[in-house]
């Protein structure tokens, strides 16, 4: 439900007018395009006991999991990313897992966090798309407003306590001529992602169609396009929905987490 | 006490040469210069209680805590930079810390080490000294066979649980025309402190006298210098001396855990 209009938010908000318009159920969808210029991130929210060992997963495996901030425990403010922020409420929509299972989709999460809750942010594919478009690489799904397509590779993550799986990857299609300027213009953004994990075909990491995507909308592409794949933030929930935790919290597809974290700052030194 | 002669692991020495070494008693000292083109790590131990904070701190302090490798916690196998080496016995030597006092100096930590103690290796200097030297910018305390000068700053570190405190710097002096150079240079190398944290005057983070170090050995210069400052692995044994925890179990100074990472890996992408 949305109780004010959409165009509310467009244009001219701020990343914190995002945040305030979702901790007062003003805006509920999508995040896409809203605060331009600032970075989004994906959320992951695990009880104490796995706090460490997520954490340790997300230092190994930095291309699916490129931490951009993480909580002191029990404590909902992201400090370095939005201080005063609140990861209880100023996303537009969560999704609550319980074993593996979606059991709950809601706009507020205070009732499922206390003490022992921890809130990790990970950098969001978002953010090197306006890189790259701003390199004058085409970016296709963009170019068409669809979601870019998903798949499940054979690329083993390194496990850390009982996280242990295979990588998801989004893919783009890109101008071979677009190519190595591509994986230029990515690399200068580790913390969302960064350079690609595979370049051309797509069996070699275990896609036999790719049309058979797991997540997001068919590819677009067109002549003389080359599939390159980029690590994806869904790694962290894929894996955890094979593990099925007692209990996982992550936002909405789409429903992103909007930091004060202009997106120019995140370029590697 | 050392049982063979220090030649002995000299030259030709592998990564696997000098660990097995330190495992078996025959090196029980300085691992400067121990097999060239490999990093060097400093090593921190804490408890099951602290980990969780302790990681996060090296999430937000990456300058001063860049983290090589981090265990599963009560496993002692460095499994990203040293498959099969042994966190508990392969350095020359440790620092035992109860309570922030120096309890004892040992050889072998496994009598402390149990399934709660989880262990962190920290990227340190030694590495971009060797990629600063081979660009051909001057080491003065290296040319001068002496330990770099380390001084407690103003400059806070962002905290994490407990972890609260100062910034700890190494201080070089480097000729005013490779200052530039000095820092795109470290820069390459963020996973061993990365660039510097400070340049020129020194008593803008707070360090009144360059004669006054808190560890190592007096600054060396030549006219035309300029001091330049970099983070320093000591910080976390620092803050944690003022903190006082139950527990934490260090390298001894310049015993470091010698790596399998050829040091032309950690360049940055």
């Amino acid at each position: 439900m949305i109780s004010k209009p959409a165009t509310r938010l467009d244009s001219d908000a701020t990343p914190a007018d995002v945040r305030n318009a979702c901790r007062t159920g003003q805006h509920t969808t999508h995040t896409a395009g809203l605060a331009p210029g600032y970075a989004q991130a994906n959320l992951v929210v695990v009880p104490k006991d796995l706090a460490y060992d997520f954490l340790v997963f997300c230092h190994r495996n930095p291309k699916p999991c490129p931490l951009l901030d993480v909580t002191d425990m029990g404590n909902p403010e992201p400090v370095q990313t939005a201080p005063g922020a609140d990861l209880r409420s100023d996303l537009p929509r969560y999704r609550v897992f319980r074993h593996g299972e979606l059991v709950e989709e809601t706009t507020d999460i205070s009732d499922y966090w206390d003490d022992s809750m921890a809130g990790f942010l990970l950098g969001c594919s978002f953010t090197f798309e306006q890189a790259m478009q701003q390199a004058g690489i085409p970016v296709r799904h963009l170019d068409a407003g669809t979601v870019v397509p998903m798949y499940r590779t054979n690329i083993a993550c390194t496990p850390a306590g009982p996280f242990t799986g295979e990588m998801v990857v989004s893919m783009r299609m890109i101008p071979a001529e677009h190519v190595v300027r591509a994986v230029e213009v990515t690399s200068r953004y580790p913390a969302v992602h960064g350079s690609p994990v595979h370049i051309g075909d797509p069996e070699i990491i275990g896609i036999k169609d790719l049309n058979d995507y797991a997540w997001g909308d068919a590819p677009v592409s067109e002549p003389g396009d080359v599939p390159v794949f980029w690590a994806c933030g869904v790694t962290p929930q894929s894996i955890a929905m094979q593990i099925k935790p007692d209990l996982m919290i992550t936002h909405a597809p789409g429903c992103m987490f909007v930091t004060d974290l202009p997106i120019h700052q995140l370029s590697a030194r």
